[in-house]
């Protein structure tokens, strides 16, 4: 496996001058996340991703997680050493609040740091993912004694914790969830049930392991309305924060898992001794929603992951394309050339490196709606930016992944033969981020969630506000008399006008034809993924073709050049896919719903 | 893992309805093939794929290969007796020469067999995958008593046959190659080089090996002009046919491979000690040309895996979706449906299956075609029918196996996270297809192919000729009366033109602008594949619509109508991409040519 080299001025970029993160520093609450201190967390951020985690991501996958008979999970060597430095470094903590230990910094500048260290380690970056999840449940859910007992020790990661959704028979629908909770002494309560899926549920990294656990209070309606979410903790915490007894919390055995081996992967066993002891956050029966609060953000997070190995996988592919030598110049003629020289290898590179833009500029574009739906002074910029925010979030974690899949294949596919071997490394990017379009929602999931609620709860004003910034974007670039921004421009309003197409299809079908609308989710979301990432990819390009034009730029002329040269590949290559799917949404549906259901049933 | 159901319905209907099957059974030679003989062997190789090979594909993906120091590789439980089977049922020999005990069948029927082989165990295939490469090599190009000698064994199954043309420096590129052949006693020769990437190099199979060799004679012209083929077997044979003293071939190593684990893939040294014997095939320094009579059939044998894998991921995801109860129906609201009532998870198993049958279409016509080129009794016509298969075999290879991958890769989306887990099995299928677009030549090998060999040797009349059939298809399609079919007709009209495009701008750039062309090459292969799998698809709901009119059919109603209703959803969900990757190759290709050497080289 190759050496992970942090893309600092690709991520600088983006957030500077895609995200604007100079106005997000001057927001209230963020005024000590100077551009300057930025820019030294992302450097010293890099730093750590590349030399403590990336060079244990293939001891990882070849060694995996063992679980004993026992229920203790140890993790591969080394991990807990870098887990060590990854808390003593303050990285835990750098996004959660200051109350409680952390640097409560921006939360795309956090973004930056989660993709370094998941660049560099999928498996690895999924403790502290999982952590975060649960510290902003307790913060935003919890009541102050739930919080002061648990979140210090969690943003430190002296403790670390999981999310409890999934059973056996509750995947997508949690409807189906049948884990109960019963009221015991002291306002605590006893769980039990069986829970699958439990990413990092034991290990040997952190001292206590805070469990979030959905399930069903006695008096709770049937469905997703009956469901309460409760704090389980795998050592019980005495009054003083020193540990207590062993909890009634089990890790049965871990998956054998396709990818992320060293992430284990727990089948936890709630109350099989008698009862777990849980502590109910919030109010009963509201746990869905406490969920959904911290959904958006979780997703969003793992739309990342698909940029993260996906930039992973381009940095190999390029490396290997570099070293390898075979065949013909097809311009100059020259024999034993590096593959990187064939057209064929060109496309696919550029292929790969342009989502990867594409969907990092809009991931992070994303995290800063979110800041300044947190501290935007104005109210009603913070609903608007929330608005904004939750409309890409089912975009970014459905196409990001997607994207991530297809350019770790590629990945593969440039290394030849010795992709396939494992010992390159190419393969475990495209094992690892095969699960990414799976959980914390599969791609149908974030479909049905764009279609149904983010485009149409407000009667579609937000996704035409965000058109309209598009087709703005489009016409700047047919406006700036440089012929690839023409060019850029050109495809971005064909491109769009495709997407406003397929919305006003969907908005007209909505209600007569479900059916018919759900069946050209995917499609939309995909579009909608060309069409937005196609938008920043002609953003970033109008922003360095202003730098190349001022003195003084932070940035080369050649980084600047290179930025519209990608620019304009994804306007050619990608960005026509739009007016397919398009088609896919609008004529595409019969084809499908006028089956009856003995095909399906056969 | 699900069983596997042969779809022995859906090969007769490619069989009969799109390849003729019945006028290549008039054919000299052929005759003893008559539908009723070639129904009777799709139905009871089915059952042995299912019966015998099937459940041997999960135990060898856990079990793999192992080698020992000394050289030996042993394959998984159950192996042998399956292997043993295989012969005994005359299943090696179904497409070999008559002469040398082999059966003789047309290619279209054993390559009916080997579908349902390949769906049963792709690992499993590829041992006598290999031998038939051997054999036809020996076949056609090697002397009567290098024939006498190896063939009827390798015919049997008693022998296996293997490949080998890579070396660590020489992949794609064998101008590159080292190995050495020095002539030695009675006109046999010593073999000198490591080889690697070699199927079945070594196993416990069968009771000898033999290898077909590229390697330089001493007075070799450099380049692919200096490459030999030699016969190498790994025990030597007596004039009687007995097995003489082990010759100097050793397995040195197998491969850890993200997938085909039960396929050794061995590192080869040949001569350690002193010389591995071999014999000349045919004439010396035309090795490579040898190769290549032999490449097309390969490719289409790897084309087809990518039909075989679609099919297996195919029937899997269906089961797992008709079995797996999950969330609400989105038309009757009823909860607690199977997930096969989501309109995404239809629109996923139609996207899967359609283009599994368009590419199990296009490749057994392509075999078909072969068959014609071999005993077509009009020498004109055989010219014209190798033309025709020659060039879709680059389409089938690269399209049908891109094809496979993408659609294993959906069968783990459509079981959400159990697809993730290792023992449902989805995962295997994903891993295994993974090498399918890169041996035998990677997806963009078979583009420059397509472009620079196929498409132009004949200035462009073989690809106008196919063109012309498509555009006769669609007209009939805009003809026939039925609404499904006018549709398919439009959409596929649309589709041409646009290839047509495409491949008049290759001719008019290939001399001026070859990276530019070679560019596009990969999207056109795969426009190409899009609009010929259409072409398949239109004719099919074309061939099911006249049964449908007729009395007495072989198929039933629902059969027939469930291949109209693919067919529509291909002409709406598949076709319509042509259009955007003529985009690519059309308007693509400066975005790419017009960097300099310094943005690749970094």
């Amino acid at each position: 496996m190759s050496d992970y080299l942090p893309p600092v001025t690709d991520i600088r970029f983006a957030m500077d001058a895609l995200a604007d993160f100079a106005s997000i520093s001057q927001l209230p609450g963020y005024e000590d996340a100077t551009p300057d201190v930025a820019d030294a967390i992302v450097e010293e951020g890099g730093r750590f991703a590349a030399g403590v985690v990336a060079p244990l991501n293939r001891i990882g996958d070849k060694a995996g997680c063992q679980h004993s008979p026992d229920g203790t999970v140890t993790t591969p060597d080394g991990w807990k050493e870098a887990y060590r430095q990854f808390c003593e470094g303050g990285w835990n903590g750098i996004g959660s609040p200051v109350e409680y230990g952390g640097q409560g910094l921006p939360g795309v500048l956090s973004m930056a740091v989660k993709e370094l260290v998941t660049s560099a380690n999928l498996s690895f970056s999924l403790g502290p993912l999982l952590t975060a999840g649960a510290i902003e449940a307790i913060n935003r859910c919890a009541d102050d004694k739930l919080k002061q007992r648990f979140l210090p020790k969690l943003v430190s990661g002296e403790w670390t914790g999981t999310m409890n959704l999934t059973e056996p028979q509750a995947g997508s629908d949690l409807a189906l969830l049948r884990s109960k909770a019963e009221p015991a002494d002291e306002g605590s309560y006893r769980i039990f049930g069986q829970k699958i899926f439990i990413t990092y549920g034991e290990h040997d990294l952190a001292d206590n392991i805070i469990h979030l656990v959905l399930a069903r209070l006695p008096d709770a309606p049937p469905g997703v309305k009956g469901i309460s979410l409760f704090v389980v903790p795998k050592f019980l915490v005495n009054e003083d924060g020193s540990l207590g007894p062993r909890n009634d919390a089990q890790c049965v055995s871990i998956e054998h898992k396709l990818g992320i081996h060293a992430s284990p992967t727990c089948v936890m066993a709630y109350g099989e001794q008698g009862g777990a002891i849980g502590y109910l956050v919030g109010k009963p029966h509201r746990g869905l929603e406490y969920m959904f609060i911290m959904m958006n953000e979780a997703r969003l997070g793992v739309g990342l992951q698909g940029v993260a190995i996906g930039e992973r996988a381009y940095q190999q592919a390029l490396g290997y394309a570099r070293d390898r030598v075979q065949g013909r110049d097809a311009v100059t003629g020259k024999d034993g050339v590096a593959i990187i020289h064939h057209p064929e290898i060109k496309r696919t590179l550029l292929s790969m490196r342009s989502r990867v833009e594409a969907a990092r500029s809009l991931a992070y574009l994303t995290a800063s709606w979110l800041d300044r739906s947190h501290a935007h002074p104005d109210v009603e910029e913070r609903k608007r930016y929330l608005l904004q925010a939750e409309f890409l979030i089912p975009v970014v974690k459905g196409w990001a992944t997607e994207m991530g899949v297809d350019v770790a294949s590629l990945g593969v596919q440039v290394h030849g033969g010795m992709g396939y071997i494992e010992e390159t490394g190419a393969a475990q990017h495209l094992r690892d981020a095969r699960i990414t379009t799976i959980y914390e929602g599969t791609t149908g999931i974030q479909a049905n969630d764009l279609v149904f609620r983010k485009l149409m709860r407000d009667e579609g004003a937000t996704a035409r506000y965000l058109f309209s910034l598009v087709q703005q974007t489009a016409t700047e670039c047919s406006a700036s008399g440089n012929d690839s921004l023409k060019a850029i421009g050109l495809k971005l309003a064909v491109a769009a006008e495709t997407l406003s197409r397929s919305t006003l299809w969907i908005a007209t079908n909505l209600r007569k034809d479900a059916a018919g609308v759900l069946t050209g989710a995917v499609p939309y979301l995909y579009q909608a993924g060309a069409v937005l990432g196609g938008w920043q990819m002609a953003s970033a390009a109008l922003a360095a073709n202003k730098h190349l034009a001022s003195d003084g730029s932070a940035y080369s002329a050649t980084f600047l050049k290179e930025k519209i040269s990608v620019a304009l590949f994804f306007a050619q290559h990608i960005l026509p896919q739009a007016a397919a799917l398009a088609e896919e949404v609008t004529n595409g549906a019969i084809s499908v719903t006028a089956l009856a259901d003995d095909f399906w049933l056969g």
